[in-house]
């Protein structure tokens, strides 16, 4: 995998085809995931006063979002692996992708959702030929229920890094962002983070770009960005500010950001720092706020995660955390057009 | 533009710079469209006993559909004229891609929707900051509103075929289908019709190939799909046909179909005739059934506009107007999750 052997390579994350898990290319599950558009957004940076921003647009995925790149790498496996059967609890965008991809596989998807989760993706995992349950509760009473039913039935569980391959597809996202910039990765990167897994993916991505000689040695800053009401990540980074209770709980509506302990915390936390970046949390103002600005100013309607972390640009700026002249990327990793609950 | 100069070029529909209009590149609207997936469908392809069946699936476009094509073209070309504000009626996806790219623009959107219209088409379009008026009634009483309103207002008017660079942006589609087949057509392309602009875009696409050399003389047969209730392509194609009275009306729910007197019909049905292809028309019922069909066997879920072009492959199969062994291309040219209302 050279800089110019990837000029004739599919338009899809697969076209990192030698980092990437899976045996052999047959039993890769495609659906045309990854290589979505990298925008320059100026009209955006200069409402933030900020000299180079640009927005990774994960929207334009299959099903609409991110999670796309990870059921791709993790139902190619399990094909691989000649599984039947795939289960997973979500607050709603990645059921919606397993749906998809399992669908497209020939293998059985048990999808398990909170009752109050956004219609779009139930009905879109309901389409796709998906079983799909809605439990009383929380992901975590999702996750108890799959555990019951799982004694009874022969379901693999691709909850989040639960197993090895979905942080596997999610990485592409950071092989992009080096090719899509010309090889020179953004000074800082602003993501939105639930389980956080897209954000360790990346990482590992720059590590490997650089094994293989890709990329120099320099790391961009890495922030966290999270949903006041819900922001685990935030208050483990800042341990002095052992301000808001609710920061504990699930109290937000950006059901992306709704992880109160996420597995991976260690690792994010540890990212966090080496990269000399940070975590912060948005209220619900203003991520309601940040998808109005920005989809008037760029004509991108941002799900309510990626307005969290085009809204928390303000505050790093405030903080210093970042500056006005560096080059910054922010990730949109859903669609606004799944959450019209949050505009009704 | 040879093949080998395109491999270098960006991966969105102005790949083909040449052939499209906008004099200066810094005139470009853009948001990464086109370049969406050609996916072979064989799990689909098997139900209805096709050998080769396509889809391209135009979900994956900014505002998810192909009108976003259209109005970067027709975006870029206002802002070149120094055009301050854009006005269009419309059923939809039409109206959110204008207001994306106006918004990208800095330029003023004014959409007009009937009261009816979906509701993600109108969120979305108030997120990127347009102005939505919903007018009682139909498209063409939108139409009427925008006349009254723009004798007191200099808005320009981008009806479909109203202006000639829309058209430009949609025969790019066209342009990927040769690209993405290595330069050798399918023998036949299902394309739901409303408007059929979609249809005579790619035409014109498949004649300027031919004409700089990169396709050979060979056509595709072109179908034209229609929803029962408003289909007066399939009226007029099979004029001895003159049985149900209803497909003069707007009596359908899928709103990128309902289009009762298509400016461009005579285009439409020269080249139905010209390229041995037809039209075709289903039921409401059978797109319904399609939609789930399609996504239970490929993971996509189509919008009911490319559930009724998957649907008339069985009607066109028995007619004998397709074959099982020839290679078949059928549009989606929107998103499933833009249609909630048809689930709920």
């Amino acid at each position: 995998m050279k800089r110019e052997t990837l000029l004739k390579r599919p338009n899809s994350m697969w076209r990192y085809r030698e980092l990437l898990p899976v045996k052999n290319d047959c039993d890769i599950v495609t659906l045309g995931e990854g290589m979505t558009p990298l925008l320059r957004v100026p009209n955006a940076a200069k409402r933030k006063g900020l000299g180079s921003l640009w927005v990774k647009n994960e929207a334009q995925n299959p099903t609409q979002s991110f999670k796309a790149r990870g059921m791709s790498a993790a139902v190619s496996m399990a094909k691989q692996f000649g599984i039947g059967a795939l289960t997973v609890p979500t607050a709603g965008n990645a059921g919606a992708a397993l749906a998809a991809y399992a669908a497209r596989a020939g293998i059985k998807a048990y999808i398990f959702m909170p009752r109050d989760s956004a219609r779009a993706n139930v009905i879109e995992s309901e389409q796709l030929g998906a079983c799909v349950t809605l439990v009383t509760g929380l992901i975590t009473d999702c996750a108890a229920e799959i555990k019951r039913q799982r004694i009874s039935n022969d379901w693999f569980d691709l909850s989040t890094l639960n197993e090895p391959y979905r942080i596997e597809g999610k990485k592409t996202m950071g092989f992009e962002l080096a090719e899509q910039l010309n090889w020179i990765l953004p000074s800082s990167i602003v993501y939105p983070t639930g389980g956080g897994s897209g954000l360790i993916g990346m990482w590992k991505a720059f590590r490997e770009l650089q094994a293989i000689g890709l990329i120099g040695p320099k790391m961009p800053k890495m922030f966290s960005v999270q949903a006041e009401g819900c922001a685990p990540i935030v208050r483990e980074f800042n341990v002095s500010v052992k301000s808001a209770d609710s920061q504990a709980g699930y109290n937000n509506r950006a059901s992306g950001l709704r992880v109160p302990v996420p597995l991976g915390s260690p690792i994010i936390l540890d990212i966090l720092k080496k990269s000399g970046g940070g975590a912060v949390a948005v209220t619900e103002e203003e991520i309601l706020s940040a998808i109005a600005e920005f989809g008037a100013a760029e004509g991108i309607f941002l799900a309510p995660e990626g307005g969290a972390a085009y809204a928390a640009l303000t505050s790093l700026l405030k903080a210093k955390a970042i500056s006005t002249d560096e080059s910054i990327v922010f990730f949109n990793t859903g669609a606004g057009i799944k959450y019209l609950e949050w505009f009704e």
